[in-house]
């Protein structure tokens, strides 16, 4: 292998790892650019939408044929099952199996794990695409289509990386961990990974995640990401529904206590109202405050984006670290209501209020559960009303935090420089991100997510996108980021 | 005819409008009951529910059935068409006629015209009926079946008492107005009675709506229905829904706003916080509460059904008050917001809020609007929040009220009298009654809601019923009810 490598660096007239090999491998992917755009068309031609169970076996062939294209890459892949969904009450639905696979078995060389998935969103034209979303059209330097960035895209263009590395010389092993349930809540991923710590799992050194967009132009390279206590908060009145007419006036209105309970939550301007809520959220030190100056993020993009006149925070760092490093209340919606349109004159009986408190290190979600209880029950009790409330935790999502300091954030630094010729925006997640915060709990090991998804790719929304240039130069980035693992590597 | 009831009165020992020939009648009603009940059957046998567009051959088999009868009993009937139903947007229904019938054509008596309806709400026995709803079942007393109370049982025992008093002499001239859209909003009737103001119309006296309840055993007579002002309170925030991870903590929320000002409509005793809104209620007079002493109305029976542990208020008179003669705010739900199961992390765009006042004598709706809109602008705009918010009024029904010393209501109450030997329960509507509002405006005359419905009957739920001594008393009270009538007639 190594003499082949050799004889490939000779041919190229490069020299393995210095900056002049690298140009080969730049080389070798961008002669097979239409190739991979190629691939990619034919991975996005298939329907693998999890959520829509009569597309169950496009996911299954969609896994079938990442798995036959990493076979022909020279790995050895295991298609791991993970039993079955129950998908409504009696009704059972296969999983898709779980792809573990293994390029490089090298015990002198560092192991890295890379986690993505193949299936993808629910995509119909009607629902206001321009083009076909399972067709693949190329258009102003945009690769459009399903999944074209979450995630088959990024996929992709990791395993083009690995593959044209390979011709020239792959300095690291690497793992894969590909599934086909991410968009439908990754049902059994935590039980496998569990179950394969000490096998497949036990000399990973590193865990990369794929399936993570950029927050600008500029490369992004994801570190923390916010947890989430989810509540809800039911108010019971009436035994059933009565009519206004009849009752209004008459009954305590289960809707008035939650309403008053619900404006006891936050101020206007956010502020959470909870005794005690930030109490454990991390100070911010001079040496974080530097980090959000050097990101892009303009508010004019993100006030076009949001249709929003006037934000919260008026700065680009405050906004960035009430994303990230503070918490945030948001009411999502109130169930058992009256919530269709026209003129319903129901006072409703029973009523669940949803809202969500986003976490932050070192919030503790069962803290937070007695806070959040002992805030609104004591509100309850001060208004007097004969009414029942409830406050459930139903979500206790930790935050994630990593060390960007370990090698795995070195390595991806210096590659998005070598790359893309500028320093990587570091950054982290409002949203929770489970798979990293699993992988980190079960393994032990350093966690980082390293995708190649621009901020504008509607992952989720119509007319879902990559650019050809994020895609291409991406898929650069993989194979950079591992020889830079490889260098580093004692 | 006056001879033939002449005959009749001298075969029966009776003599013409004396106590003594009541007891014709209610022997009469008394002989013929096991027909009544046969014929309820055969009318609770036709699934005449308006809202199914499959059924609606139904419902209009259920009006040629019900004008056979009036002609069988001897009276001029009119099947009115009013044209067709939007049933949804480019399907149209025919709309089943509307039934304009006449028994009698003498000037020197009285003109009373009766309304009612023929169709029914929707009903099957999955709904956790205990028996098949469109087949009759008597049980203890009870006739259960859809349509038994609302409205085909009060129907029939009207026109029972009609046809009955018509065998000894009818001493009024009867009108029917009896429709079959009734459960699904009376679509053209408000212009069926414009249209015909001046021709059927033109010599009635006085209406009589026979679909409505009493309070409690007792047999009640309505004299006065609230209105209502039903608002929609729209916040517009960011122009698409957001995720709550993302923009958590970044934009203000629409809910926020939403949330905040539903909680300054009203206190946790339901009293209205918005400026001048009770500056027009009627004052309450001494008369007036003495009404309400007699009245019959177990707190417990109330507190039974609706699982309420308290009210309110604390007596049956101020509850009776603030149902009928106090205006009450109900908030009805949230448009636009998650309102389904399960946890969705959303920060929804835009969210409409539904909440109404009931109107009571003498508010005005476009007063009241103002006052709300008003109102709430000042609230938003002191809170500072740069959202959009928008207040509308989709529907501003009047309060109705009837002069109760009208002969209308004397002789209804002296029927009770005489039927039931106890004093009627003198009672309001919490809801709004539309067809009692446009018969008062458009037609000018008295108009009194008297049925024969029990407070438990259920008309709208499962196991619909009628007791059998409601439905029987009930038919010697509609016609004693138009024996007192003649009697008062100048």
């Amino acid at each position: 292998m190594l003499f082949m490598l050799a004889i490939i660096s000779l041919l190229s007239d490069q020299v393995f790892l210095t900056p002049v090999q690298n140009n080969a491998l730049f080389q070798y992917i961008n002669d097979h650019q239409s190739e991979y755009i190629q691939r990619l068309k034919n991975w996005v031609a298939i329907e693998s939408d999890s959520s829509d169970p009569s597309k169950r076996d496009q996911v299954q062939l969609m896994m079938e044929m990442t798995k036959d294209y990493i076979l022909k890459m020279g790995g050895h892949v295991e298609m791991a099952e993970i039993g079955e969904q129950e998908y409504s009450p009696g009704i059972k639905l296969p999983l898709p199996p779980v792809i573990l696979a293994q390029i490089g078995n090298d015990t002198n060389k560092p192991t890295v794990c890379f986690y993505g998935h193949m299936d993808v969103q629910p995509a119909k034209k009607e629902d206001g695409w321009k083009t076909e979303p399972y067709t693949l059209v190329e258009e102003n330097g945009n690769l459009f289509g399903r999944g074209t960035s979450d995630d088959k895209g990024q996929i992709l263009a990791l395993l083009h990386g690995v593959e044209s590395l390979k011709k020239i010389g792959l300095p690291v092993n690497v793992k894969f961990v590909i599934e086909g349930m991410e968009e439908v809540g990754s049902q059994g991923l935590e039980k496998l990974v569990e179950d394969k710590k000490n096998t497949f799992f036990s000399d990973v050194d590193y865990i990369v995640v794929t399936d993570t967009p950029w927050l600008s132009k500029k490369p992004g390279i994801t570190y923390g990401a916010r947890g989430n206590c989810y509540f809800y908060l039911e108010v019971e009145g009436a035994r059933r529904d009565l009519h206004s007419g009849g009752f209004g006036g008459t009954v305590y209105e289960a809707m008035s206590d939650l309403i008053y309970l619900l404006g006891q939550l936050a101020d206007v301007k956010g502020k959470i109202l909870i005794p005690g809520i930030y109490d454990d959220v991390l100070p911010l030190t001079e040496q974080e405050k530097e980090l959000y100056k050097n990101l892009e993020f303009n508010l004019d993009d993100l006030k076009a984006d949001t249709g929003a006149k006037q934000f919260l925070h008026d700065t680009k760092e405050e906004i960035l670290m009430y994303r990230w490093r503070y918490p945030s209340l948001s009411i999502h919606g109130i169930e058992g209501a009256f919530s269709g349109s026209g003129t319903k004159t129901v006072i409703p009986a029973k009523v669940i209020a949803k809202f969500s408190i986003r976490q932050v290190p070192n919030m503790n979600p069962s803290v937070v559960e007695k806070q959040v209880t002992d805030y609104l029950e004591s509100k309850f009790s001060e208004r007097k009303s004969p009414n029942k409330i409830k406050v459930t935790m139903v979500i206790g999502a930790q935050p994630w935090l990593a060390n960007m300091n370990d090698p795995l954030y070195v390595a991806a630094q210096k590659a998005v420089k070598k790359v893309f010729n500028t320093d990587a925006d570091m950054i982290r997640a409002g949203g929770t991100i489970p798979i990293a915060k699993s992988f980190e709990e079960i393994l032990g090991k350093t966690v980082m997510l390293l995708g190649i998804g621009g901020p504008e790719d509607a992952p989720h929304g119509q007319n879902e996108k990559i650019s050809k240039h994020n895609y291409i130069e991406g898929t650069k980035l993989y194979g950079s980021f591992l020889q830079e693992i490889a260098n580093a590597w004692p």
